[in-house]
């Protein structure tokens, strides 16, 4: 019998995990200096927590299953819904806001696998929970933008929009929810074509002429800050939106000041979901294709949606498998040094023992050291020690060891050196 | 509606968070140290893999459900199964042996939740593959001990046996495999009454009253090598377990050449599982009472058993969760510093934006800090500062910034001093 591992999934074997430790190593070093604490919640939820949160479709993508008592649990698609449920079981009533949390974890979806989309994928990911917007916004997307500089992800381009206005148009024109989220959802697939044709083909999703000019206008506005009187423009006329753009134009303001320099606002930014309510913004790495968005994030009231108090938050989550990518395509690939510091190769098998007992002491005091376990004859071990590169080896033999001496050789530089047992922490970790 | 976490299940909020990422910090290093390497593997595999390692009982205790392709998955009830696998998938043919590799994961086990067993819970563990016996196995139960006292954890006692020798008194009894499983696991649970009553009771398990006699008084020898006498002494008439005493008596004087000193022999341990086939072990720290045991391990034969070819391989799994018990029993617990290392407070709201760009400044040189979003009254500010035991503040007000300076207040000693903005972040560091 053959096994194999489920499709859509994968090993993460030495150099990749390294690779990636280091990512997250540096992740986590961002989120930290911004005061962000990192939380960590159950691999599956109830099923209903991310109905309630996506709607019902949401399950064709889900790895559900119903437990051996009849509960109907899934395995998480996403981390902001548990992270608004643990908000609620455990911060509402005693944590002082705001609150800064981080996750760090795996998520699971059932779709066609293809490339940089698998079913077991990771998010890396905020919420800021209970601070006055929109200066919260603005140091969550600088966090946002800093963690991926900090990558080396060069070419990263912040997207950001403020769904009020087009809300706010909604509201003036008297749209139904149902048909807000309609075309909400046309809007964030991104497809032009499409929304020309949901707006003003045969059967108009809006039946309002004057509306559909103004979104396929609006949608279209992209670039800095002076596209701001272009909007004012076409907005002119309705009441309803304009409280958005005085947040999104304080929102600029405060992006300066939290030293966001590379943005761009994109009015056709929709996240395509009903709790985001007002700033949104999507992360594009332009060398990545068709996957190019690498974070999605925005300010939502899923708290309440979730039968909490109403309470400002704000966060994003990070595609840490699309970062990966995005490091590899940017960033030059350095060569990873050694797992290991030092090799420990006795010549003969009677002085095994002692090459044990030297290999622990290194490694009891931090050293990353290796003994050869399998008796292999010296000529295979020195081969080992240069296939693995391992930067240092300690020769083991019988006449040194009468003296109290191994020969330590630095497989660099080819030099060796007699060294006291009693001296060879300190002289590895002097050199 | 309310939402809650699945039962069995927990979420980590900060401190828990942070002692746990310590203890992780901790765990990595030693395994480093020795040479291991981290390597992941999915959270579900196809189920015929735990099924076909541990019988099709255990999938009572799984969580496993089909796909939306009908595929029999489930999420893993341990890691060393899908590490063969991974073995089998991706290294048996091409890496050098010995492979050395560590995993940090959570696995999942259906089953009634008590105090320190979940349905969600971590394991931290180990596999050497194709070193040799018994120089690999010492190494291991090193690595192990090792481990273990970095966490603090002084009290746990290692308690090794040797499958070999029961097995050898098996054949020459004759015992059938089915006999011999429903025998190991009656030993795994360690109660002696229970397996008086399988070997002497009315409908004996085994039918041979020489064996049973033997078997009554092996299980029961426990202590320092000095025991190795009796164990000689017992199985002298049979010829078949005594290469196994002869392998457990090797283990022993490598064990001091890799400085393990406090172990206990104890032949009552079993494993209770068909692939171990020698050494085994087992971590108990007396403190935990009923849920003692943090770690179990031994050789196995488990790729055999999944079609590859057969190669010597010993591994442990320490029980994450009850580490954290352990640690938590056994050490004091030191207050872990504030997640911040400097508060921003502007004393007025003109001063804000100044105080978000010396925040920027800081965390781009690596600085923990937090700044107010809320437009709270400076009051409050000093009163929150104090609640978080921030070390330092920084006081932004309209007078000082004239002269581009700040106040930094040390609210330990609760000195004050003004200082250069441009020098803020060099002053931080060299405190």
């Amino acid at each position: 019998m053959e096994f194999t591992r489920p499709r859509g999934t994968r090993d993460f074997l030495f150099e990749e995990m390294r690779q990636r430790k280091q990512a997250e190593g540096t992740l986590r070093k961002v989120f930290e200096s911004y005061g962000y604490q990192e939380i960590k919640t159950p691999l599956f939820e109830e099923l209903s927590l991310f109905t309630t949160k996506s709607g019902e479709e949401i399950v064709d993508q889900l790895y559900n299953f119903k437990d051996k008592s009849d509960r109907e649990l899934t395995l998480r698609p996403e981390i902001t819904a548990p992270v608004a449920r643990l908000y609620l079981n455990e911060l509402e009533k005693t944590a002082v806001k705001p609150i800064k949390l981080y996750y760090y974890g795996s998520c699971f979806r059932y779709e066609r696998p293809q490339k940089g989309r698998f079913r077991q994928f990771w998010q890396f990911g905020c919420e800021l929970i209970g601070a006055k917007t929109p200066q919260g916004e603005a140091e969550v997307i600088a966090l946002c933008s800093d963690a991926i500089q900090s990558l080396g992800i060069t070419t990263a381009d912040v997207n950001i929009n403020h769904l009020g206005i087009i809300r706010g148009l909604f509201r003036h024109f008297d749209i139904s929810t149902e048909t807000q989220r309609e075309i909400m959802v046309v809007i964030d697939k991104g497809d032009k074509d499409l929304l020309i044709e949901s707006l003003s083909g045969d059967e108009p999703v809006i039946d309002n002429d004057e509306l559909n000019q103004i979104l396929l206008k609006l949608i279209d506005l992209v670039g800095d800050k002076s596209i701001i009187s272009e909007v004012e423009e076409l907005i002119a006329p309705y009441d309803e939106p304009k409280e958005a753009l005085e947040e999104l134009k304080e929102l600029i303001s405060l992006l300066e000041a939290f030293q966001v320099e590379n943005y761009t606002l994109n009015l056709g930014v929709a996240r395509g979901l009903d709790y985001y309510t007002g700033i949104v913004f999507e992360i594009y790495v332009p060398e990545l294709g068709a996957q190019k968005q690498i974070c999605g994030g925005g300010s939502y009231s899923l708290v309440k949606v979730f039968g909490g108090q109403e309470v400002e938050s704000t966060g994003f989550a990070l595609g840490f498998d699309r970062l990966m990518n995005a490091i590899e395509e940017l960033t030059e690939t350095e060569e990873l040094p050694s797992h290991l510091d030092v090799y420990v190769a006795p010549i003969s098998k009677d002085v095994r023992t002692d090459a044990f007992e030297i290999t622990q002491t290194l490694r009891q005091n931090g050293i990353k050291t290796d003994v050869d376990l399998n008796a292999k004859k010296f000529k295979k071990l020195m081969n080992y020690a240069n296939n693995i590169k391992v930067p240092k080896i300690i020769i083991v033999g019988a006449k040194d060891l009468e003296e109290g001496k191994v020969t330590v050789k630095d497989m660099v530089s080819g030099d060796q050196e007699l060294v006291d047992i009693e001296n060879i922490v300190t002289y590895l970790k002097e050199e």
